[in-house]
């Protein structure tokens, strides 16, 4: 139907997420019905994205600078450091807008499964940070699933000897949450730290 | 949160039709960690793709090739002329592989409202290819739409004096439909165009 260029942008579209072949299609005719409006734009932007693109040397984000925007920003608070497994989690935390202060991108989560052992997690450049001072307060902020939490269990004890406040995410009923469609794991959570009513 | 620069790269994507700013973020995350394997493929796509856009001459159809693939594809029939409002119907159509024809896009639809005159449409490219003969049969695909049941009806006024066989679309139940949530104007073409059982 279309000429071979025109397929190769819909499949590489279409791998991206959100996005199927059907939308993929849609997408193409759109960006070539709009060549100024949108398939420049997004080219440039693209082009600029891949030529600056490079992991932060102290956290582990990936941006367009190095350090990243978050280490640059001199309006973060020093004092409190957000260890997450992955770059997802930290722009899904950042989006909350509710941490001020830094993280630290473990890099993946441990896994006897699929033989991801602490050397291969960004593990000792934690320590390095936490161990140059002026941190008060860790949040382990991994995934509330088996590994994520074998993960935080164990970054909670190689950092025991540091002077730091440990404290994870609170586990519980998500926001809209209905109990009768939640997970027994999640309903046994939520009991299990109950509170007072205020 | 990220640089100005990948904050062009997300509106960006944001824009295309079938992602909102959420999916464009996880899109922007995805191609940022895919750097080989995604960003350099949709970036090479996306470039080839800009330098070589082109509108058919023959048939209006958007390709990265003039004349397009179908107008260029041999095994196509002459014979069957399949005329269309937009590229996007066009390329609809053509994912059915069922018509063997070649195709003619118009370029819009008559419309009072927004000042759109016959002139406007490619018309008299129609008219010449119709003229210039081989044509058997004429598809008037417009939508079913006030306006592009407008279009066809000039369309055939226009077409009249030519040798060639006028038809249209059939209107009626789409694949699927239950009668109970049709429009009334679906349901009276359908019992209009009622057919015996077979």
């Amino acid at each position: 139907m279309a000429s071979q260029e025109i397929e190769a942008l819909a499949n590489a579209l279409a791998r991206l997420p959100g996005l199927g072949p059907r939308s993929a299609r849609r997408a193409v005719l759109h960006l070539m019905k709009r060549r100024e409006g949108a398939l420049q734009p997004l080219l440039a932007a693209l082009q600029t994205v891949s030529e600056r693109l490079s992991t932060c040397s102290i956290c582990g984000n990936v941006d367009t600078r190095d350090p990243c925007t978050i280490c640059a920003d001199p309006r973060r608070d020093d004092k409190s450091l957000c260890v997450v497994e992955e770059v997802s989690d930290l722009w899904a935390l950042d989006r909350s807008r509710l941490f001020p202060g830094r993280y630290h991108v473990l890099g993946g989560k441990l896994s006897a499964l699929e033989g991801v052992r602490p050397e291969d997690l960004s593990i000792d450049k934690l320590l390095q940070r936490v161990g140059a001072g002026g941190i008060d307060e860790i949040v382990l902020a991994m995934n509330a699933t088996l590994e994520g939490q074998t993960t935080a269990h164990y970054l909670a004890e190689r950092l025991e000897t540091y002077p730091v406040r440990l404290t994870q995410l609170a586990h519980g009923l998500p926001v809209g949450g209905e109990l009768d469609y939640l997970d027994e794991g999640t309903l046994a959570q939520a009991l299990r730290a109950r509170r007072p009513v205020a």
